[in-house]
């Protein structure tokens, strides 16, 4: 392994999964810590998510070859920000944002003279906070990696090392391309679940408690996403805007299509979706991308 | 328990549990099953799903009095003629589709000197056919009972005992509010996963593998309502389309104001919807109709 010493800034969901990891898989790597919530630190201390928890972000990076910023696309700039004056020379600079392109251009401009190299763990929960982290989190999961051009073949090939050691598989993309996938394997989903959930929670002649009471029939499923962290989402929506409108106006497209399909009851139309789906959730099971009991493997009774 | 003999008409996901469900919770109950399909037949004898499998659906409600029709809700007026000239008179017959104002009406039509209570246990899974079904699938779920205007009042609550017996709980509903309440929570919310599913499996410049490889993301959860049975859910379009067509508009409707949200970067539009939404999820975590476990429970690696 390269990297002796790692700094997370940010412990949510994705910053105390990461320090769990590395405690787990690479227990020779020492890590530092820091979160601008102080209630967060002191959670996080009790928790034993990183060797040391740092009070102030510059002092969190001092000793680091490796930093991993964990907090939402549109704190990015600001955590760069609050860092640089304690980076070392040639540490590698990282992420965990949803969205690439916009990341790494603030990056670049915060930190001029720095490796910046992008990633993206796919991988998460719905819940968020430093007390949903767990070690597992990255293991048999995609980290896609957007390298600038140019950049340092060596920091790059450490940098996906030591997320395939943390148990992910690496993938090289380009931010643009990255935007685009994750626009629709992501964003999009996310913003449908939010979505109907909020449609949902708006009805008059439905009632919000029959709405929980028979969710079972499938509106459940939805709630989950709809139940992950508003600014991390807010913002993943602010910064890959151009690849979201893409996605959502073919989405609209299709879904008007579904629409007249129902209203000229265009029984065929249906059935050849409805068969057509199936092949991608037989390629999700054959991959392994997810759990392939019936309902996801809920608890039955 | 009022019923002593129950025939169950059609064999897949629903049929199947249902015999199950009997023979674990009812053991004094006995059950004879009939299935269009002679092969559904052979495996429902060969899996014990009920006390007799016969080849004849007249045959099959000969000693019935209770008759369950477990076929899709286009399927049902056919399987009431195709039953009818072994009815006894005083049997009940009830269902389990997921539609209710166009059911009762062709059941009613069909069967017009017979007591027709209309059900809806809000259950299932993704998977379909005889293989699928399991004892406890109606163990803690809703059952919605829609029944007509002057039923018998004994055999309404000899139904909704023999549903309370299964595990479930017994709802009395209006059909044509059935129909709205569950176009929200089960129709829309398949409907838009089988869109999705087909957009993102149609897209050009990002490959259905890297669709299926980054799924984790949020897409997963989509699929596997987008994986439930072609035939069931064109019925349910078919059957339920203008409570699916209004609630429809509004989701739509919603879905372009998010639209606008985004492309006028109105974050605290966003922040406002994606902080209300948490509220659903909380409710159906409270009322037990979900896994409270962080990501459905699912297995990390």
């Amino acid at each position: 392994m390269a990297f002796r010493n790692v700094a997370i800034i940010g412990l949510g969901l994705l910053g105390s999964s990461l320090g769990l990891a590395v405690r787990k898989h690479l227990p020779d790597v020492h890590t530092t810590g820091f979160d601008a919530d102080p209630a967060v630190r002191e959670k996080a201390r009790e928790l034993g998510l990183c060797h040391a928890i740092a009070d102030d972000p510059a002092a969190a990076v001092r000793s680091a070859d490796l930093v991993v910023l964990c907090v939402p696309v549109g704190a990015m700039r600001a955590a760069a920000t609050a860092i640089a004056p304690g980076l070392a020379p040639d540490a590698v600079i990282s992420d965990v944002g949803s969205s690439k392109q916009r990341v790494a251009h603030a990056l670049a401009e915060t930190l001029p003279d720095h490796t910046i190299i992008p990633a993206h763990p796919v991988a998460g929960t719905e819940q968020s906070g430093p007390e949903a982290g767990f070690a597992s989190l990255f293991e048999k999961r995609w980290c896609i990696i957007t390298p600038p051009d140019g950049v340092d073949a060596s920091k790059l090939e450490a940098l996906g090392d030591f997320w395939r050691r943390l148990g992910s598989t690496v993938e090289i993309m380009d931010a643009e391309h990255h935007d685009m996938v994750l626009a629709v394997t992501s964003h999009i989903p996310h913003l449908i679940a939010y979505t109907i959930v909020g449609t949902a929670s708006d009805l008059e002649d439905v009632t919000r408690s029959e709405v929980i009471k028979y969710s079972a029939g499938g509106f459940r499923d939805f709630t989950r996403i709809a139940a992950s962290d508003p600014t991390m989402w807010r913002d993943v929506f602010l910064h890959n805007k151009d690849a979201v409108l893409e996605m959502m106006d073919r989405f609209l497209g299709d879904l008007g299509a579904m629409r007249d399909a129902i209203e000229a009851a265009d029984g065929d139309a249906m059935f050849d979706l409805f068969s057509r789906t199936r092949a991608i959730r037989r390629g999700i099971l054959e991959q392994g991308q997810d759990d392939a009991r019936p309902d996801f493997g809920r608890e039955h009774s």
